[in-house]
């Protein structure tokens, strides 16, 4: 491995992002604790915002469930929810490649309209830029939102505490299976993305449990496993998840299988990871069940004291195994 | 020319890059005034702000005068100045080809880092995306910037009165011959870009003109002629500009003259084009004069009534000819 290019498995959300992340990307923002969290949190007057970005690069730009548009919406959008957010605004830049077809462009832009009135969001602001052929692939989209914080509670990566619950609100992996199964040209059957903005469920959430929502999460790349693992750091403490509890459609399963790949470690796009105080979690996870987006939330686990950072997981055998990060990419290019 | 296909001029700021806004961008906009100016009004309470977006593909990222990095920093900044606002808050999304230099990126960050120091704001939050080699080009940068409005004039894009003096704070095309001699290979010979973040100049503009500052226009992509030209439409009025006024460095006068281009369709990223009332045209001018990034200020033309959208300049000879936008793309790549 050279150490002195960018690999591929850089962008994986996994662990050699967060030691790119570590040396050369914390130092340039002004607020390192920005960057543990899907958002910046900014005081205006009275008001506290949410402020975040995304850049979308995903191969293909249509797959089964949603387009590059829609996903340039709810990835960031949910990256304002899971702050507790309101989201608002979005602004939207285009870098296309010469030769993409008019055709397809106005598909992904009607998609990424379509996919912002669905989640209350106004796109404000935008840019395109067209480089020659070769010099991209088709269209990246980097979308930039703006959310309201109209509660006093503090939910973060870190916020955690010992006896709350995690709770997932569905299936693992539908996202970056059906991404995969679209570009290979594998047999879809029923694969289906799960991108989805997740605000309105955060809502219910909030309504339901006030302070004794912690944290939110949105599990995408790296999947659950990174995810977890990502929280249980931020927190300082150990996180156990019952393999048992963990949802997986039997397409996702299936094409896992054939692959040889863990969709613990596959994104999701409309799925959201919680810590709820233990009182309070069944009432929870009651409220996320009635909402189309929780229809198959569960409790996954618990937060212990422990030893600090690490996620373990009891298998349906018995056995307790240690969960760690994606360790190189396994899947490029889902978002 | 295919009409089916995105084109390298759909990019350029010009006339195709006006039509691809109308036909398929402005229809996703939620404010469809908003693509007219160079940043968002949004409002939070009791606070106005400016929001914005623009993504940087410059090639080569690295030229004289700047990188990837501070023209990431300065464009998106001046976006929110040209509102008035004053700039705080950056997102920065990354996205690179694998295969990048790691020093490279190294380089582009700080450079990046040193230009936000330079111009006040705080980057806040980020996102990194890694692409296969020959998806990419070395490295796209998306910025988005949040800035407060902290007084109440309305300066935008449409604000020219009849009798307003049009200001232009420097030099023509200075960054775009910087990156073309860069790119070529050419001798640079002191060319240099004008990169450069202008809301300290605004700040100074606005104490002493007050109501009398009616518009404010960094002239990029599509030069100072594009700019004035979508100016003078949005505004409903005619612009006349005298040649004699417009100042241009002898390296960019040869480097235009050698490679045939005009100076008035060339970017710049330092320069500013303001609308002031004829009262206070002259003191708004001497207090530019004593700014660094203004000294070369000059008065080149007035606003009148007469066919709306239109711009003509009194050439040195004497004569008088219509100015039209950039048609094609003449300098791709160069933000």
């Amino acid at each position: 491995m050279n150490d002195d290019l960018i690999l591929l498995g850089h962008g994986s959300g996994g662990a050699l992002s967060h030691r790119l992340l570590d040396d050369l990307i914390l130092p340039v923002l002004s607020d390192r604790s920005a960057e543990q969290n899907d958002a910046a949190l900014l005081t205006i007057g009275q008001s506290r915002l949410a402020f975040t970005t995304d850049g979308y690069v995903v191969d293909p730009p249509l797959f089964p469930g949603g387009t590059i548009g829609s996903l340039a919406v709810h990835g960031t959008v949910n990256d304002l929810a899971m702050m507790g957010a309101r989201p608002l605004w979005l602004s939207c830049a285009l870098i296309i490649e010469e030769g993409l077809e008019r055709q397809l462009l106005a598909d992904i832009l009607a998609d990424l309209r379509r996919a912002a009135d669905g989640a209350g969001v106004r796109v404000v602001t935008g840019d395109t830029k067209v480089v020659p052929r070769g010099k991209a692939d088709r269209i990246f989209i980097t979308t930039s939102g703006v959310g309201v914080i109209e509660h006093s509670l503090a939910i973060h990566g870190g916020g955690a505490r010992p006896g709350d619950r995690i709770i997932l609100s569905g299936t693992l992996g539908d996202h970056g299976m059906a991404v995969m199964a679209a570009r290979e040209g594998l047999p879809l059957d029923g694969l289906r993305s799960d991108s989805a903005p997740l605000w309105s469920l955060v809502r219910e959430m909030l309504a339901e449990a006030g302070e004794a929502l912690h944290l939110l999460r949105d599990p995408t790349r790296g999947g659950v496993a990174t995810t977890l693992k990502e929280l249980a750091r931020q927190s300082g403490l150990l996180f156990t998840i019952d393999e048992a509890a963990l949802a997986v459609t039997p397409q996702v399963r299936g094409l896992c299988g054939i692959l040889g790949l863990d969709p613990l470690y596959v994104a999701n796009e409309g799925k959201l990871l919680a810590c709820v105080a233990p009182e309070a979690a069944e009432a929870v996870l009651a409220r996320m069940k009635r909402h189309p987006l929780g229809e198959r939330a569960a409790i996954i686990g618990t937060v212990d004291e422990g030893e600090a950072g690490r996620v373990r997981m009891r298998t349906v055998v018995g056995g307790m195994r240690m969960v760690e990060m994606l360790a190189g990419e396994q899947l490029p290019r889902i978002c």
